[in-house]
């Protein structure tokens, strides 16, 4: 029943999740604990993801503890076919293969709707929204959804807005062992790891521009300036320009970056940040890449449009050639830097956020229906629990609070 | 009228004065705009404040701008006895001196109170408090308190869950100018610029044990790293505890640590960090500060208690003998660090908390009595006028949003 | 009369050499120059190389400058055969394809040797020792050679010992172009790069041991630390080993480090570093990595030899499994880290090294005659003219000394 | 017979030396182990330094061992009067003093020479040009010199080439023990804890230019790195500058830092670095200082000839006012920052030197009269014997190679 490119893929699929597994602790414990007990029995869990190892290793975990699990992929280049395979070989349905179109990508979202998911983990809130717009008759079925990125967070308050929510949104993305993990380590390691494997260059001494002091933004920045690179902020909050500031960083407008950079990568949330009248300013040979959500930020419809040639220079890199002559390199079409030429974030770090969701999954089934429908944050006994299981599994003990010290901070004499 | 060491010290205070002021482009562009208008007159500011060239340049803004002011020391050990002789001879009343004792020190704090301020900046809420008990009458008259740390605030809160407040007390400390920047940028490099001025010690290669990873944590952790220390963090927080494993340091008890550590610094917001079951544990030559706020975050009580011997081995550096024949240096007495043993926090950091301070007792003077009687945090206004005043002293410009931006971070669809 | 693997794979080799061409502004500039008058007609240089884009990029020049150009690969697993086919088809010989076995190996060497070279471009010495062993009638056609790696230098300084030279081997790696950008910044970006790609696993926070502080190891040392990793520096000097405990890492007996690390990564030169009395001691998971020179440093023998279970987990990854019931992880099966897994060394670091190999083949066939016949530095003229090239391909000037100035440094009173 | 400041100020000095002596391990093993044998016995040390705790605790070292030693301060500024008086009460002769004349100074330095030393210690070389000139008749007597400084090794190095030398003179700075740490970590970091002090100024994003990328500009330039300043570099040296970018600095010439740069510090070992042509285009504000050998870096003389005011405006840093009307400050009259304003050096960076210091008065006073009469290089046996002393007080210790390891280094096959 499901729709992927090839069963057969699936011994390599198989590979790579249990590779992962050796690697993500928290995700391990939870499914060890609540296996026995198969809590999440008669339940159905739809998921919109980046489909491969780690996501599907969160998908088995689920699965293991008696629910059924139905998936997309969230973007139609991070799907990982082999993956795919195995997952639908263990029993879960799958829709979705690497390079599907738009018009797939949806009709791919909508078999999961069909399923009629008690649960919702969401990547960007298309899934959601998709139910919003053709599925409402399913609404009163959903406990709630988790929702794994800022954009998506967004979106959902931009919903409750303007029309209000129907179940909790838990904005996974807002809690802090996502927030301060996966967007500032994750996205910093995975986003460079990409660059240079998709680009072969050195980032010693080379000059990055990063759009947006955000935590990906941050953390891409901090871990360039680890090796070494020069790093230019550009921000539109003063308060952020003037953290980077303070970190070291040089801070300017797009306008005035754009003539100096060697590479450009977006992190902002928004669209347009390298739009139409920068593209004539850039040096001959500039790199564009995005390491925020959709393929927006760098206004690739209009790049597109402008150059008089486009062809792949190398995997994954397009050049385009403008009218005055210069030539811009695009990583990814604009898609998302980390996912689309690699595999995605380390592993550790998605274990947590995976940890986070498999234990925002049980909250909203046992505790959704009392909840506001509203977009929540992530409960801080959640984090807690998630933190300690790593710290455990990373062998590290931690002090505690005397009473004694308890009451001194409580007190005002 | 004032109660200080010496008028005639003020030549040398002066010169202090002058000098920071060079690097105080917030207040300076915030007096030059309200000291036409006066917009602080017929209003007395009673101020507690670790009193040097910095807050002596924003005592006298306030003065310039129309303000009666009053001053006492917020700490016996930081109070500059040649800067309080400028401010007295330049009208402002003081009641301070360096080494005062604790009798002193609070009845100077009277004496602030005995001039009925209409505004209180205070820093640890010692004259908040001391309001509360002993000049209750005057509660009606305060418009509101700016309190300066994160210590202070906690007590506020306290004060609050226990007694409730007559009015609101903004926590400047809470504010993102003051949390990101002077805890952490401020606090982060004056901690080390003290330790190395103290002990002319090395710290590349040494051993140091941040006791606590909040905002004054880690900045001095993370200045230590990028001066190729190694250090050591110790958290009650497994969150915390975890960035820091993340940012590349070690994590464990103090218990382990103690062992281990050639120098301590606390900067918990607590007391007994450092207590009675640690010293014994200690490396013979091991060195003790304090960064966070009072001098109880290393039982310095207790270690007196149990020393068989102290003397003073270096300026500001006291050397104990344990019982078990092993030697302790603690600097300052286990009083903070960046204060006592040197100018305290760097000039541009102050201007930035001071500029805070400045909006703060301006918005509490002309709504402080609608403003709820809580505590309450500094208003976002206020904060991007400060940022976009500095951004504009360091020559920065940055980015806005157009309105299809601004309209696109609205949309869901 | 090439020997590779498919000449029909010609198209994506130029692509990747088109690609690199891109960012190699050295060769780029010395190849416009030279290749008017064709300086290195009638000669015919051997290569031996890792064999990809950017070595390609540099037998190219060669060609567009006059020379017959003869090549092998340096290691069976570098070589990639789009790029050889790419050669081929412009009129190199090729005796190389990925995979060949170690006969196919030393008979690819013979067949370079065969065309009777004038100059030898050897990466290891691997070439210049099989001249002395099979092929001793050529070496009166040698004007010299030019060695690429440390351990190259290193075998040919004690062939000088053992029966001297009959040429000058111009240790290139030797030159400060290379060994401290090449050694330091190349191969620790690489090596890291390579890492992340073939594990997916996080830097920030993870304990990695680097054995071996010479300009490798601390490259990859330095470049873990800026992203935040824990690093042990394993040492057999006692001055690098203080060193790199001043620069902020632990140092300690490869014999306790076994028992903490989590990745390993080694860098001595030499072999056995990590050998049998270690293997056991490891943790379980335990990643090996070697950044040296060859398969040697890790003890791959002996490992295959005492695991009880051996797989392939991950592309480039074999899991060990130990009689103790641990499993060890290696990556690309002991061989180079950073060019079995990847595209080798950044684009840009090759185009300095492979400038200097430019000049240093000019200079020899210009000059090796009268050249004594050791090992010998590059010229420092070499080194500057290069490094002077760069600089402006950079847009960066730089400052000169005044003759006044000049006089200064001259003088002692 | 001495001629000092005042005998009574011995008990602050005592403590000073006491202090130091808790962080020197390397000198202190040193003395146990040749005390014994009172090894310097009726030899006299001739000692030209900077007079503090940390020197004065190597006199002592010597006097213990035997040695009868006169010492001079080396800079009138750096001389501490407690610490000379405490060395007189041992029975040391000294002949300086805080702020002595130039006059004095070198009437101090002829003091020395006149005690006829067999051995002497120089800082700059200034001792021993002043023995070539006025001193020549006790040339026979010396059996050699220990030269700290880079310097002073280039006038050595001058004097030979000009008028040969009549002894050793042992570049002590040429030491991998003196240029790899005390250059690069000690002058790093007491530069930077100098500015600290002297400015109460914030280093985080503030825009350094260190002139400079030998190893004390590289010092500097790393920990201003690590402590998020904004560093710019100037360097004449092509590679050099190379190195600096691709460390992650901007380089330029000075013409366009002066433009830019907020602080300024020199350390070329070269004169007027900072000239003339500069001084107008430095931004009002800016701050000058200089951590390379002399006053001349900068260059005070046309400075003052310029100035159309002068004043100073806080402790060690004096303002003055350019005829275009901006002020420029300049720290410590631009003698050497880390000296004048401070300490000096770390203790445990000077431990090192002068555990160097020892063993080659030791060697020189053993074997000087057979080694060849040049600036020669401290033996590797030496370097390794403080290296592992050093390494033994931090308790690391380190791995050995194996014979078999040994063996493979030194084969080619």
């Amino acid at each position: 029943m499901s729709r992927i490119r090839d069963i057969n893929l699936w011994e390599s699929g198989k590979k790579k999740i249990e590779w992962v597994k050796n690697f993500m602790p928290v995700v391990n414990t939870l499914e060890s604990k609540y296996s026995f007990s198969q809590i999440f029995k008669d339940k159905t869990i739809g998921m919109c993801i980046h489909l491969e190892a780690k996501t599907a290793r969160l998908a088995l975990a689920f699965k293991n503890c008696g629910a059924k699990v139905v998936c997309a992929g969230s973007n139609p280049l991070s799907t990982q076919d082999d993956v795919a395979a195995y997952l639908v070989k263990e029993g879960i349905e799958v829709f979705a293969w690497r390079g599907e179109s738009s018009e797939d990508y949806e009709r791919n979202l909508e078999e999961v709707l069909k399923k009629e998911p008690n649960l919702i983990i969401d990547d960007g809130f298309d899934l959601t929204v998709l139910l919003y717009k053709k599925f409402s008759y399913l609404k009163h079925k959903i406990f709630g959804v988790g929702e794994e990125t800022t954009t998506g967070v967004k979106r959902a308050k931009a919903l409750l807005k303007d029309r209000g929510l129907d179940f909790p949104v838990v904005a996974v993305n807002d809690s802090k062992l996502k927030f301060l993990f996966d967007n500032r380590y994750g996205t910093g390691e995975s986003a460079i790891s990409s660059f240079m494997r998709n680009t072969n260059l050195l980032i010693s001494g080379r000059t990055f521009v990063v759009a947006g002091y955000g935590w990906v933004g941050r953390g891409i920045a901090q871990k360039l300036q680890g090796l070494k690179a020069k790093v230019i902020i550009t921000e539109v909050d003063p308060i952020k320009a003037l953290e980077a500031h303070m970190d070291g960083f040089s801070v300017m407008p797009m306008k005035e970056a754009v003539k100096i950079g060697d590479v450009f990568i977006t992190a902002t949330g928004n669209f347009k940040v390298i739009g139409e009248e920068y593209f004539y300013d850039l040096k001959d040979g500039a790199i564009l890449a995005n390491a925020g959500h959709f393929n927006v930020e760098i206004d690739m419809e209009t790049l597109e449009k402008i150059a008089i040639e486009k062809r792949e220079v190398r995997d994954n890199i397009h050049e385009y050639k403008l009218p005055n002559g210069k030539r811009v390199f695009v990583i990814a079409e604009g898609r998302l830097l980390n996912l689309a030429g690699g595999d995605g974030h380390p592993i550790e770090i998605m274990d947590l956020s995976f940890g986070i969701q498999f234990l925002v999954m049980k909250w909203l089934m046992e505790r959704g229906k009392e909840l506001p429908k509203v977009v929540i944050s992530v409960s801080e006994d959640i984090e807690l629990e998630i933190a300690k299981i790593k710290l455990d599994s990373l062998g590290i003990s931690i002090d505690t609070l005397t009473p004694e010290q308890l009451n001194y901070l409580q007190s005002w004499e």
